[in-house]
């Protein structure tokens, strides 16, 4: 599936290297891009999903969205809305869906095949955590993230078997200063993985450095006409996006660049503590953000994205993988299909703060919902503790177990003869045994998903190996990735002018966020 | 929903009783029985569906079926297929399909309403683990179980909120003779919980007994007509059933009892390694026992069982929550609904010796395929370690919580005005906060299904509270669950008439299961 590329460009990266790194990818285990084979589940009924439909349109008129502290943003709108005042914009019935309807797919091109491989509309893509300040691992427990754990995270997504996008920034490196980080951060994406990734979006600069070293990374042209990194941009809900992200958006969309419009409604805080409520917030927001980018440059690509979960009533913390986040998540990739844009959404979400058994049901009761619903780009598949403040080494290893799994699912079943085993079942008959048969023997390495941390020994045996449970059984898989890492390579010259690129953007950029 | 029925009977049991029964099931927190809002997912396509029914049959009509060591299932099956000779019948194309049709509706009558309340198409019924010879918890580890954990699983099962069937041997009590066990266990259910319940089944003369006790319990003229117990007849797969079984399916099916024929496939051992051909099998197998219900008995009660999984090719164990066995459990939902018979499958199914991280990962991912595909009657619900071996205290507490969620979100999306929750987002309009407004207050309590073992408090605050994982925090409750018990009561006369029963009975039978 990972087909190199014929295309070549400046001469900068030759089709040997790019074979070299395909080949690696294979060394690695990398199982080939994943393949939907299975009926997306429609959980919802028509007239509920349609109901959902009104509301946010009516959200959308009569209520509005607030477009914060981005004067392009409102001058953008006014053209549409020539009423509309202020910061308000009440956004007529159906033009936030005419104004969707433009974007192209939004495939990412990864430096590997310079082909479109990252999320469309039949394939689902996972991706690791993005986002949190902490790490943790059973040697050195809870810290703040640095670089070097960043460095990490990305090896480990680069290894995995079924994660074929890299992501956002899967761990902060706190001890790089914060207005200079987003530097690192996309560098370390572009040097230590050759899959897709996301652009950092944190405000329109960073957002530009980004395309500015996606450019130097891909050519200029080349990103001109291919997008190859895709934006988070989070809404701040309710009904309300700003400034920063408001220019973050422009910075990807005016460049051709995708842009993720993901509105973050936890029930009973953002949003109201009932989940068709909350869905129609949601995708009035993301309906416009996604219109905004079509006005900032028709066609650009697009992603409709919703983070849902429900705040406890009891600590104000966030929760995940409850029946209503699950209801959310259908609602969300049903939303999408109707509304003819991919989604991004899901995960593997948990409040836990270690990789316990409250970890695993919420993780799980979050990630297989995401797989059937049809949900196209999975953040945070793999890594995600304590409500994404923290990534965890040893979640890490037990969600890519879990992602290969689902693309086992993804699979289908095989109804072709070899599926079917009647020769088998003739030859074993009643009473006999199906280990030694020939069918058997042919087929067992191909025909179940081998997990890589369940313990599957008698219990005998596992108490005299130290009674482990699989997080610690977890420590020693994530130490064999690190150590089984091969180097994608990355052509010296590029480097170079990454490294020049950085150089001259440090000298501009003051340490702190905020002075920007 | 757990209404209080106005049959009198022999003036045994006051109405007053039932319902003061009733009250207390209310008492305790016992969530309505689950009425299922959603659609069933069809993972299958037809052209694969009819792929494993033709084969199904094919397997019938050619290989056959082994009835081995009866002599009455013979007689029988030689009435329908005069040609078949010796112990294996081969079945003509479509003659155990016709068969299955001839049964009436499987509910099973509880104690508490008189009313047939289990198990029906529309409906999913959840029951707790059945069969390990081990329990465990965290005070005590890993035993051999006995009688008064038997009692305590089945108090724990009739509090449990979403519970409503109470299942069959919890733990086998190993301090009572083998021979004499099924009494205590018969007992065990009928004296500490009004729940519907199964009969014991591993033998005719157990399943003799276990309709003699209920019928006791019921009233004769009442088990006639009416199904009160579930008799789980597991075949000896590949295509055999063999004498104990399809006598103890004999003892029930001719008494009108209910029956769950429950082929155990796990893949590579008594199946193929392939899903598709695992499937071909199973159904052969549970359409020739179900089959073989009608001939006892046309129109007897018969529920559609599929127990599966795959053999670990390292370790020769059981494996769970994989990706195949998900394939599976929708496949035998999507089969038995064509059939149009119920089915039991899926549970809470794991190989983890612990309740950890790997325990919850297979357990969420037989669970929510389960709830999603469909099956009725979900046995093996609640507290099952290490592939069936151990009954875990701990994981029983931890997968009840599951259970409750499974209920919440089979309840679908309420899209009613007070779901659409429009006023709520009126009222905060962009930029606020729904915690204050009144749409949530008013529906907080109702809203959000609770967890009762999930940690949501912050990282400071759970350290200081000792760093508890879900195993431990789950030590706690199943003690303060079982403090919380109410007994349901049951009437003198019957307990003495129960007692007089068993002793009869003890008097008769040895100590041994072999000298029976």
């Amino acid at each position: 599936m990972s087909d190199t590329s014929t295309i070549n460009r400046t001469g900068r990266t030759s089709n040997r290297e790019i074979r070299r790194a395909a080949r690696s990818h294979r060394a690695a285990g990398k199982l080939p891009y994943i393949r939907r084979r299975i009926p997306t589940v429609e959980l919802l009924n028509d007239e509920a999903v349609e109901i959902i439909e009104t509301n946010a349109e009516t959200i959308l008129e009569e209520i509005g969205i607030e477009f914060r502290r981005d004067l392009e943003s409102l001058r953008l709108w006014r053209r549409q809305v020539p009423t509309c005042r202020g910061e308000r914009v009440r956004i007529p019935r159906g033009l936030a869906a005419s104004c969707c309807a433009r974007h192209h797919a939004s495939s990412c091109c990864t430096r590997e095949t310079r082909r479109a491989a990252c999320v469309s509309a039949a394939t689902p893509r996972f991706s690791p955590v993005g986002g949190p300040p902490f790490v943790t691992d059973l040697d050195g427990g809870r810290r703040y993230g640095t670089l070097a754990d960043l460095h990490n995270f990305i090896k480990l997504a680069h290894v995995a078997p079924a994660i074929h996008f890299s992501g956002g920034c899967m761990v902060e490196p706190m001890d790089v200063p914060e207005g200079k980080r987003h530097l690192d951060v996309q560098y370390a994406f572009f040097r230590y993985s050759d899959q897709g990734c996301e652009g950092t979006p944190e405000t329109p600069g960073h957002a530009a450095d980004a395309v500015r070293m996606a450019g130097i990374l891909f050519g200029q042209d080349f990103i001109q006409a291919n997008c190859v990194l895709l934006g988070n941009i989070n809404s701040n809900s309710p009904l309300t996006l700003d400034g920063r992200m408001l220019g973050a958006l422009r910075a990807f969309a005016s460049q051709n660049q995708g842009t993720i419009v993901v509105p973050a409604v936890l029930a009973v805080a953002m949003g109201p503590v009932t989940p068709a409520g909350c869905m129609a917030e949601l995708l009035a927001e993301t309906m416009a953000g996604m219109a905004l980018t079509q006005l900032v440059r028709p066609g650009a690509p697009v992603i409709m994205g919703s983070f849902v979960g429900a705040i406890s009533m009891r600590t104000g913390a966030p929760t995940f993988g409850t029946a209503e986040a699950t209801q959310m998540i259908f609602a969300t990739a049903q939303l999408a299909r109707r509304l003819g844009v991919p989604c991004r959404s899901g995960g593997s979400l948990c409040s836990s703060k270690v990789a316990d058994a409250q970890a695993a049901y919420e993780s799980a009761h979050t990630l297989l919902p995401t797989l059937l619903a049809g949900v196209n780009l999975v953040t945070h598949a793999a890594g995600w503790l304590e409500g994404g403040l923290v990534a965890g080494y040893e979640k890490f290893v037990m969600d890519i177990d879990q992602l290969a799994m689902m693309q086992a699912l993804a699979n289908g079943m095989d109804v072709s003869p070899r599926g079917q085993a009647m020769d088998a079942i003739r030859e074993v008959g009643p009473g006999g045994h199906f280990l030694g048969c020939a069918h058997t023997q042919e087929n067992f390495e191909a025909a179940f998903h081998q997990s890589t941390i369940a313990d599957y020994s008698s219990y005998e045996q596992w108490s005299s190996e130290g009674s482990l449970n699989a997080e610690q059984r977890a420590n020693v898989v994530w130490k064999r990735m690190l150590a089984d890492y091969e180097d994608p390579g990355l052509d010296p010259a590029i480097d170079e002018a990454l490294s020049q690129c950085m150089c001259e953007r440090r000298a501009v950029l003051s340490d702190s966020l905020d002075e920007e």
